[in-house]
């Protein structure tokens, strides 16, 4: 294990607050839960919460903070969302206006954070079982769609889901579903096995986010919820000041992913 | 089975409707999720819903309605909060100020009604895993008890969480923490095994709600997270208005029990 996997979510968080490391985290603090970042105006939150709570799957929520507050208490109680992420995205009316490494004087009074499971997590379980992650072999981005499935719709959050895709070979698929049912928190079973058409996949190795990976011959795709879909439906209701993390620059909590497992 | 376990959520719901039923739902419509209902103004709905998202064993959301609708989409698209429960409660300022049937007149444009998942379902688990349940057996209700556990705060909601407890014997308590387990969304796997002093439970033939049932010679207390805690821990905050169930008279789903299984 690197020195890198091997470091404490705190030492991690440091480096990370102190510029250290503006890069994505994957492989970072390994055993505990990173996190997607959305930060909402309070008169968003109520209803984006709502979304979340209805839509488990893609929007698993870790933690979120008290309004104006950037602490996450119950993920990391002497972390700060504001400094603590290497890389963060700042929207205006669902526009990107800005990429930077400290939110802190962005983060007023009203605004209120949410960490929403990530599937570091579940990969790290699906390893240990033997089962490949063809994106880590490849070193790039997991592939991501658009689907045809909506999620059910809270005030004004609606749209469709997003979904990861791992190619497995077809003997592994039980065992992904089995392990990846244990983490409820962190996206859970897949959402579909097979055929990309129907759930409105056009192209495979054409994906809406990150990198095209290979399915080799008799290979399975399998596609799991993405933590994607909250930020692209929070997009779409385009609210006066939204920030993210920037893709793979997650948070690290102080979580273990053991913890998370309902078995 | 009864002609009334028999019965259909939808039929259930129009008896209960129609005032043909104003009595608890224990043994209604069997294999469908019956849930708790508290309703609370919307300036309160962010705060508890976050403290619910905290709490999830005591408080596991089934449901949430839209501000003013009486509808809860997910759980019964064709029901009514406002009428489709035997027996209310109302309370003003923490309160109690009326039972009534029907709650119509009171659920203006701010209410948000909450359902929250009930022992009900995972009793049905249990005893077909041949585990007894005592209150049952003994035509009672479940045995409740204020705890030394506190529930994680969020924003005004804070208080102790409320567990209910079935004695069983010692080689069943393995298999009930397992079929339990299965159901985070009505309150999961327990919270706590055997000793009741532990959890900071005086006397454990004297609950604070509901009552006492008889514990044989070599059985095992088993404590679970129990639905009364978000009403009590609400009760404290005393909202201008507060709506509940009545205890033991809870709202039928369209949902079955199974679909709320994570394996």
């Amino acid at each position: 294990m690197s020195s890198i996997a091997g470091m404490s979510p705190k030492a991690a968080r440091e480096m990370i607050r102190n510029n250290n490391w503006v890069k994505p985290t994957s492989g970072v603090s390994h055993g505990f839960i990173q996190a997607n970042l959305a930060v909402l105006p309070k008169d968003l939150a109520f209803e984006f919460l709502l979304f979340c709570q209805r839509n488990p799957k893609p929007c698993p929520i870790i933690d979120v903070t008290e309004p104006g507050s950037g602490i996450p208490a119950l993920a990391a109680a002497h972390a700060d969302l504001r400094t603590d992420i290497p890389k963060y995205r700042v929207y205006r009316n669902g526009e990107l206006v800005e990429e930077t490494t400290d939110v802190t004087g962005l983060w007023d009074d009203s605004m209120v954070g949410f960490l929403i499971g990530c599937s570091f997590t579940f990969e790290e379980g699906l390893l240990k079982n033997g089962i490949p992650i063809r994106h880590i072999e490849e070193n790039c981005n997991v592939p991501m769609y658009t689907t045809n499935i909506q999620c059910i719709k809270a005030g004004r959050f609606e749209g469709p889901m997003v979904v990861s895709m791992r190619p497995m070979p077809k003997k592994d698929v039980v065992r992904a579903v089995q392990v990846t049912s244990r983490f409820p928190s962190v996206h859970g079973a897949p959402v579909h096995i097979g055929d990309p058409a129907s759930i409105g996949i056009k192209d495979i190795n054409n994906p809406d986010f990150g990198d095209r990976v290979s399915i080799k011959d008799g290979e399975v795709p399998v596609f799991w919820a993405c933590g994607v879909t909250p930020q692209a439906v929070a997009m779409h209701v385009k609210p006066e000041l939204m920030i993210t993390h920037a893709p793979g620059h997650m948070f690290i909590t102080d979580l273990p992913n053991e913890q998370f497992a309902v078995l």
